[in-house]
């Protein structure tokens, strides 16, 4: 049996009567006309399906917190869809915070994090009453302590430490000191502490976090790191006499985008990372933490996919054909930026066992502006929908105007019905900010 | 002598009697103070002194247009500095001939580049009158000549071909087949002409087109280049009696970004381009050709610059220090993106011979964001402005709304003048385009 983060497409993904590509009741053909490509879609019913998930995956651990790490992919509606399904947020930006605002989210369950916080985005944060800084650097401290004690609140925060475990994919390394931009090491924390205790009145740090990486693939990397966290609660423990009641073990959990992807479910997770408390709480003699999990990637990214049109295509005799989309680079810059690789499918034609190996290439004006290298595809002509699947992370939220292409809409589909939470931009939004001086008339 | 492609900084880049760095004539711990970090700036003077030294270049060249690779940099007071100084553009989107129409520039210098331009976009090019089409494939001409013969037109274009010829940086390579998305390759060209003389009468077929990459620091490879065009152009005169009096060589000249670049001169490149077009014109026994060269990089990159302030920073004993700025992958993605290399100095102090090894990381929530790796910089501390150098191109045009960040402002400076020539993005338009969904409400 697989889960949704082993899956490659949405839940109740199939071809219907026409031939047509059908994603929760919605015929994909309809909804690349109605709306217009290039079109991010995401699945309410795999998205709501998979954060009901995480939560059964943790249910029997009573003090499990997930909290959706909004960089993946914040919009207004994905926000309020998660937020009333119980889910906090771990935010790292004013623009994060505002959107939540926006949604009518309110911040008790919302984590800032981030390496180099500004005063004006800690004291927005602040005034907000968000839940809880995962403070990063002294620096932070000192600003978060400073706005805390003019507005005469008590601000609760966490610690983030670089653990020295660091994981991609399949391989994690340990080592005592990583070099990382990210938190404190093992060795400055205790001055952090005792700066937090006989220092900073305003802070009341209840606990440690950590984040080791992003798709990852192994299980026993979270073991570790539960290990890591509890361990140095019970090392700050003994030496502060301080008690912190919470570990926030970060996200990364992986998914899978081609078949060569081979993550574990989120069920498998969330009994390592309780098997490794239940142990590691008895070894190191503390009381069970409450846990924070920040998933982003592997909560969102399945329930999305792209709609592109196919334009011109080009055939080298002997060497390649590419076929080109109305989109690219601009809306998914994973494949120039880290390589990723996507599976797609034609989405406007029946099966016709005619696979063809081609080379999608996007529409910007750049030779590295490939979207999948090498896909085989069912007979691909002008005019044909192209679907490319797992775009729900890291596609809008990276999105760009670059080459002047204005960014696409998102529409939200529910068994059958279709609604657009995040509007096409217009050429008018391109230009709202460009001043021609006057003198250069 | 080094000029300004082969220059890091600005012309008139020093530091003022406070100690401060000035560029232009105005104090740039002023500008940042003014209007606020992060912030691209334009400095006019570098910038219309480069465009004015590739119109002396290629002086001696009759026939010589060049267009501004938009790409690099489109914002409508850069693209009426550059109209003003008799400059066409060539843009790749509808959204860059709409912020040349927003900025008031006629599109008859303009040529429409791009491997899959829409319909809807080469009908609005049409009906504004572009100059050209540099055609990239089959479909685009049958687009063309149906929507001329709509208007009534009969449409100018060259024919964009993939000339066996790739160049990056220092190397470059020839063989007979390209893979490339662009053009047609050798082999189909003869079908595209044929098409347009026997069958598309809208179309006015005047010219080839090639472009081979980009941050060239080769000379040779643009003789090579313009033998090709040349070749090819008479070879067509002879097949099919047809007089192609344009070659577009494309852009690609590379700039010092480093003192590891080492790229030629645009006086240089300009003199290989003359003298390879006298010799092979005789050689091939055609007309001298009218060119177009399409500088992006080289013509803007070395007028521009990035403004940050240091906030956090982090110390890991023995192994590296990080300064943490307040923007980072998203303004300026080329370093994720390519493994960029930039050079940067502190603005607000004098050089007090306490030069440090840093690596400047930028305040996004990746591991990946980091500017640049190792440079000496002067004893930077928060509170600090770092000035990045070499921003002009590929950064404002590249900029995303990663982590929900905004995107800066660019102000233009010249002579101790300063304006805003794009006013910084608003929480409010981050938001423009997001709904809430009555039902989630």
């Amino acid at each position: 049996m697989s889960f949704i983060n082993q899956n490659i497409k949405p839940l109740n993904t199939k071809r219907n009567q026409k031939g047509n590509l059908e994603i929760s009741g919605c015929d994909i053909v309809d909804l690349a006309n109605k709306y217009k490509t290039p079109l991010y879609v995401i699945d309410e019913v795999t998205l709501k399906t998979m954060a009901l998930d995480y939560k059964k995956a943790f249910k029997r651990y009573e003090k499990a917190n997930i909290i959706f790490a909004s960089k993946a992919l914040m919009t207004a509606s994905i926000a309020k869809i998660l937020a009333n399904l119980d889910f906090g947020f771990d935010v790292v930006s004013m623009g994060e915070i505002y959107t939540l605002l926006y949604a009518g989210v309110d911040l008790s369950k919302t984590s800032f994090n981030g390496n180099n916080k500004s005063k004006e985005e800690i004291e927005f944060a602040i005034e907000n009453n968000i839940g809880h800084f995962s403070a990063d650097n002294f620096l932070e401290l000192e600003y978060i302590n400073e706005i805390a004690f003019q507005k005469n609140k008590i601000q609760k925060i966490h610690l983030r430490i670089t653990p020295g475990i660091e994981c991609h994919t399949h391989d994690y390394i340990k080592t005592g000191q990583i070099d990382s931009k990210f938190g404190f090491d093992l060795k400055t924390i205790d001055k952090a502490v005792d700066l937090i205790i006989n220092k900073y009145k305003n802070l009341n740090l209840t606990g440690l976090h950590a984040h080791i990486g992003s798709q990852i693939f192994e299980t026993k990397v979270y073991f570790d790191l539960v290990e890591v966290l509890v361990k140095e609660t019970k090392r700050i423990k003994d030496k502060f006499n301080i008690n912190l009641n919470e570990i926030n073990l970060g996200g990364g959990l992986g998914i899978t985008y081609t078949n060569e992807d081979n993550p574990p479910s989120v069920f498998e997770i969330a009994d390592v990372i309780i098997d490794s408390i239940e142990i590691n709480t008895k070894k190191y003699n503390i009381e069970k933490p409450s846990i924070y999990i920040e998933p982003g990637r592997s909560l969102v990214c399945s329930s999305g996919f792209s709609l592109y049109t196919i334009g011109s295509t080009k055939v080298i005799e002997g060497v390649r054909k590419y076929v080109a989309i109305d989109g690219g680079m601009a809306d998914n810059p994973r494949p120039s930026m880290y390589q990723a690789k996507y599976s797609a499918e034609i989405a406007n034609k029946k099966e016709e066992n005619k696979p063809e190996t081609v080379t999608v290439a996007g529409k910007f004006c750049e030779s590295g502006d490939i979207l999948i290298k090498d896909i085989s595809l069912n007979n691909p002509k002008q005019g044909d929908i192209l679907c490319v699947y797992d775009t729900g992370a890291y596609c809008y939220s990276m999105a760009s105007n670059y080459n002047r292409v204005l960014k696409p809409a998102m529409a939200l589909i529910n068994n059958g019905k279709s609604d657009i939470i995040v509007k096409r931009q217009t050429l008018e939004e391109l230009t709202q900010n460009d001043v021609v001086l006057d003198r250069l008339k």
